[in-house]
């Protein structure tokens, strides 16, 4: 067993061995609540970053930005912090950050005074030429404060020689590549903005004659605003007091390439993204799983909560009792513990707890939506082996996620992707189970309601699956050209 | 619709409209991790009190005290505080508590240097003359620092003419009337006790050779703990460097009472209590539940995550699809925001949301396990109507609530329970459903393994729902008559 | 040089070398800003205790308590607090403290609940028999929760057969020995009480026809409240709606001891405690110095602040010029540093700095108001000499400190004390000045005013000079015998 | 009598009315403790700025940065922090800022990462064209994250085209206009510069070899520094591995304009600036005004701390005992009390008391420093009347404070001074005393060791005694024609 199992700590790693959406964005023009409701929006996309969350509002004649680590939820609902977020157009943002000191300063919205006014703005997703830019931009007299890629939209803005906000701003997206969903708001205006690829989500509401925009419909379902439509790959719309105009600032060289993995792990199941339900295709998953690699099981266990969807749908395919054998502690801390070495072997059990009952004597069907480092699945198989299950049957809801992501997911190096560096039959004899089977890319691109990948031209950005990138990696191709973004470490 | 529904706030109440179990208890005896060990199991004990927790511990010459607000995976993992809580015996705490400045000092274990040594004791329940006891006691002379009813104890312990603690503590558990599972800990012994008709659960295990005390088996499970018994009604145990001693305080005059409410909703579905699993028992609620009030209709839908296993019984039994047609967002926070008007009607959707595409056109029966004042199923029926349904069905996995519970479980008082001032008629239109219905208390005694339920020696405490309290309840009977429990109000 | 000199630290002791008052009182009857002026004549009083402090306020039905570590001024003026604290009556307290985690419990006003009502005291000063009592109380069934022995009155209250909380309270006073002036509250009435020898001081003020009791005149003037008259040793005064009544129930056995310390060091200068003006005896003891310890110099240098009056007074009748050849540093912080090797020699500079222009090349006369374990001094004249000083001439306003002090001062164990294990010379040695002096003691009672000191019936407590306690010391005389205050070590 | 007056909050205005230096510099270079060697320095630098501080190393590979609101003593001596602080360089800086919620970001040092790497500064000044450089800059692209003016100075680094740091460091102090005396840090080197003028001061310690720059010689004495030199008006070092080199980079044409306010208040008693000691000026200010304004009285009294050296001074040249005859409260809050009428006019007891016995009957001189708004001067002798004194007559160590000052003093508008708009008449009839004098303009030049003021070429700055500002003030010149420094409101 290696060291790095070992190693894991009980009270960290709250959301176990997944993949991490970077962040969630919320807009909204011209409504009196702007700030309480950019906070419920916030709430519903909590999922998309739990780390840090910020919102900023214009109030006719200043900006008002409050930026905090921690949950939306403990932060934003006070009536301090509402009062002091004056104003009735606010754009905001939910960030997975890695932890650290110096956080705070890359939490968003970030902000800029241009000469031509305030601007604020919230980005999804990561730029693959941030540091080659921002390099040339320090080279002529830039100074950034942050270690965000999101930063060097704002220098391109101040330096372009665009004759107002919303042109500078096509001028600095046209420089950059990479996947955002971006909103801004000027004093006169609320932008919301998609790459070309349309990587990242972002649709448009409507709440009572207000224009919303934001990552998920579940944040407009909060608010009771109306879902308009999805922004499209490569459209900007501009929002104003005279009403919203639909831009189209690139060639339109590309065809869209959607994230697929929004709809195996990241968004959340009763959000439609991209225009399709996200529960829907989880279990479509599950019934495509279960004709691709049925199993002769008495029952079908999902790793809560992420694989349950799936798992229903399997048990329905498959004609199998859907049970809850494994139970969800949901109050797990995200403060560390230093481990003794007795503690350090107990990991998983933290957050997941076997139900034994159900499970002493059963051939399990185990169901999860990915396995990236293969930690917790090694865990979670384990312990259902503990509690007396006869075999172990682990079906996973997509296909070996073999490469990192570079527009705005964490993942860990391909190095540490088990499946980069194992067969399927060694990560069935690595986790310990009885059989192995992962969701095939056509029975994925089936669930999501095409007939199959097209490999010519691909439907959606499976990078993770495929390691096809739809966009240049500048950064990554000459990192030793490109300088760090930052010397400076601060806490507080 | 009442002003109660319109004032809900959005961010608060987050657990809704439940009964809330007021305590989880743990102890370890002679462990080198007793403190890290007891973090874990009052972390797997978090379900049962969310708002505050303590653990002591002994050296062999100090007693250390660590008690916080908060959660214990928030509190209790970082190596300081577990560094200062040395010593191999420990008991600990979680409490759900009333909020207020001066909560602190009611978080338990609480502790007493008495003249023979120091003493701490941790109680989940209540007792129900503790009132008319500490007006006793201040007449006598006794100080009281907390507005607990577990203080009473303490006083009894030091005014009693026992010879020893042991015998202090038998006497004054002899003068309380009421529900206890309590651990206590002295220099020498770790002592768990039950009252005489076991309400409350306490049971014992062995990690390798070290007894442990827990509410459930979850807290066993989550250090791998073995689970040995429980803890019999009437029983006290003392565990000392000599082993375990069974000692029965009490005659053996009544029958045992477990509070069934523990399978219907306080205990965690992988516990086992009173030795039977919870999950197992939910499930057959479900089951009995379609037998006793079928509906013809299209899908099974729980009110997550309370309604989830009798959800799942329901459909099996019923063979209807079970589906997540409400999302939970479990990043509820636990702060307040002041909502403006046209906020306060969102209520219930910051906690749930419809999942529009299962439940759009369809029949649903929606499965929740209790009703308390019923303004959480307004909403959620009112949320899954606008997601389209065209029928909603509501089954409860219990009786109708009809009673207060003086036992250790805060509840309403008996006017605000919505089945204490309503017919099932009246409800079903007050939540405005197309049909209602309640599991029958005999089929709840089914579900827990019993034919039915002895009307002459009922076989568990169900007062909440037959108004039939197995014990006196002194300080309620003749309020005017006692105390107030303290004139002080204090902060910080 | 010794260990302990080396090891001080350079952001600690605050106060450097120097003797502790332990707690200032205030209290005020019938007043609608009751709160904030505890508050104001807590601040006042900030001197005799900078670790904590509380008001206790009562609104005629409850009783309220806000007690916080830091200072007055840090946590007693939002407005929230003051809101908190209702109620026309209030008694306050500061405290001198060790530090230490549980330290908050220790925090005066005491409070509690006794059969006949709410009751809320604070006390400055300490008894000497707290030990004996708490042990027998708690063979009694006593349940002590600080380890104050302020605490030991609250329960002889509590068990005493007394007819009302007047009597119970004179029937507990009379069993304690030691130091206490006191103020506490009951729902009708402000008591104040000082020991049968007036030990610590107490005085009575009026505000606009409210009463107000003090520690010292200073929490007078800051409210504008007119001194009336000292409590009198062995007083008892009871404030109610019915007015002042003063008891006295004490035997008239004892003559007055008033710690003449107060006049030293502990009182502020322009305070009058006891009816005499500080400053004026600060004044009179630098000219009792002068006169009894001439010496040859250029100029006057007090040790700031505590030496100011009395190098004022020695500079005017030695008719040497009263400069300010040390300036005092009042930022230091109250937090630790972990020094490295090369700061920890800096030690005593981060308090005081040398004023080199005046010092150089002179024949210096520094004046202190007590040295007490002589660090600070070494460290002063080290410094006084390196800012080339020709001669260091120093001159001590108050005789030899060779005994410990136990009515509420805290004094090192007397092996520490410089005065105790060496003479005159060698502590002049010690500390490398040129001359050393120390006031006699019938110089410095001269200064209060007295002719001498009647070594029959000496007319003030000076048992820190003389070693002559005026009551029994009963915890000190059999240690072995004594519990343990508490056996527990608690955090937050 | 102005409701400005009867506003004054009791627990604020901490330093009352006093003028407030806004910053102190310090930086180490080559020393092993060099983070805990700037907090010491910073710490007796705390006089020039209390509201925060920060300190910035750089340990050969990278910078670290803390900034805190507060003290040095309480934020910068923790070991963690200290030990985040790694390397042997560094710079630090205390602020007296503005209270406000988006104070951090303005916190110095400031940071930049420039194309040629990490630079840091610390300023203590203010620069008089910076909002016109601003606006350019921000025309050019240049996002300024604080609203310091001090930022300004690094995008004119940044934008430079000098060929290395300290080239464009010179390229850019060309452009500035006012005053400042800066200490940066680059991954080679430590500078330290003074305007042209040399309107602040800085000055060059040596500490066994490594070179120290602080603002006053009491920096180097706490750490136990030799003073080498001041840095001269004009001047910048450059400290690297090969040592110290002088640079010149302005043409010579101004003569020094030292400022002269530091000696009447705001540099430290026992510093010596520009060559001169400090309290030996406020001596011989004393002793100017005895002799320019004497008093027929029975005593010199100061207010206390900023008047006592003038105060000693003149009771010297007076030949009049100086006596404390006002007490001052060193433990004053820094937080808000909401006042209650009766509490709102008790103002400035909170931090001064009369000492009634020395005042009672008596012709009193008060010394003071200066007269800012009037508003403590007021209170201080109505204090001293009620105390008894017979006639009251002020003198103020320095000429009437007439006009604002912009070199980095926080000074009140023009309008609010209370020179500014009556004569020295209407002022004593305004404070109501029954004379009052100010030193002469000439009589300071005296003290400062100047045979008097040269009005063709003032060997000093004195513009806030005559209006004569020695720089340009561009930006106060054309108001109008100047952005807002942000449009941005953060909080935390």
């Amino acid at each position: 067993m290696s060291d790095d199992t070992l190693s894991t700590n009980p009270f960290i790693d709250a959301d176990g061995d997944h993949l991490h959406e970077e962040c969630g964005v919320f807009g909204i023009f011209s409504h009196t609540d702007a700030a309480a409701l950019s906070t419920l929006g916030l709430h519903a996309l909590q999922h998309r970053g739990q780390e840090a969350a910020g919102i900023v509002t214009f109030d006719g004649s200043q900006f008002h930005s409050e930026r905090h680590m921690g949950l939306v939820g403990d932060n934003f609902t006070k009536k301090a912090v509402l009062d002091r977020l004056a104003g009735s157009c606010a754009i905001g943002h939910t960030r997975y950050s890695t932890t650290g000191a110096s956080a705070l300063r890359n939490v968003q919205p970030l902000y800029a005074d241009f000469a031509g006014g305030g601007f604020a703005m919230a980005h999804n997703g990561n730029l693959t030429n941030a540091m080659t830019l921002q390099r040339q931009l320090q080279q002529r007299g830039s100074i950034f404060q942050s270690t965000s890629d999101s930063e060097t939209i704002l220098h391109l803005i101040a330096t372009s020689d665009g004759k107002n906000l919303v042109d500078k701003l096509i001028d600095a997206l046209r420089q950059v590549e990479g996947a955002y969903a971006l909103v801004a708001l000027s004093e006169k205006k609320l932008i919301g903005a998609r790459d070309p690829l349309g990587v990242r989500p972002l649709l448009l509401g409507d709440l009572h004659g207000s224009y919303v925009l934001a990552s998920e419909t579940c944040a407009l379902d909060i608010i009771g605003a109306r879902f308009v439509r999805d922004i499209e790959p490569g459209e900007m719309v501009v929002i104003s007091k005279d009403g919203l105009q639909s831009l189209r600032p690139f060639e339109q060289r590309n065809h869209p390439r959607f994230c697929i993995f929004e709809y195996v792990y990241f968004a959340r199941p009763d959000s439609a993204v991209n225009g399709v339900n996200v529960y829907g295709v989880r279990k479509r998953i599950g019934e495509e799983l279960a004709r691709e690699a049925p199993a002769d099981a008495d029952l079908v266990v999902p790793v809560p909560d992420s694989g349950t969807p799936a798992a229903i749908g399997f048990a329905q395919a498959a004609n199998l009792p859907f049970e809850l054998g494994i139970i969800r502690n949901h109050y797990v801390g995200r403060t560390f513990i230093q481990p003794t070495d007795s503690i350090r072997h107990m990991g998983v059990k933290l957050k997941h707890n076997a139900n034994r009952e159900m499970l002493d004597g059963k051939r399990v069907v185990l169901v999860d939506d990915s396995i990236v480092r293969g930690t917790t699945s090694l865990k979670i198989v384990q312990m259902v082996r503990e509690a007396g299950a006869r075999e172990v049957h682990m079906r996973i809801a997509s296909p070996p996620t073999t490469n990192s992501c570079f527009y705005g997911v964490d993942t860990p190096e391909k190095a540490k992707l088990l499946a980069s560096r194992m067969s399927i039959e060694e990560m069935a004899a690595y986790i310990k189970v009885d059989s192995l089977a992962f969701l095939t890319i056509d029975g994925l691109y089936r669930a999501v309601g095409e007939a199959k990948r097209n490999n010519e031209i691909p439907q959606f950005c499976d990078a993770c699956f495929t390691g096809e990138y739809p966009t240049a990696l500048t950064d990554h191709e000459k990192p030793n050209d490109v300088v760090k973004a930052t010397r400076l470490a601060e806490a507080g």
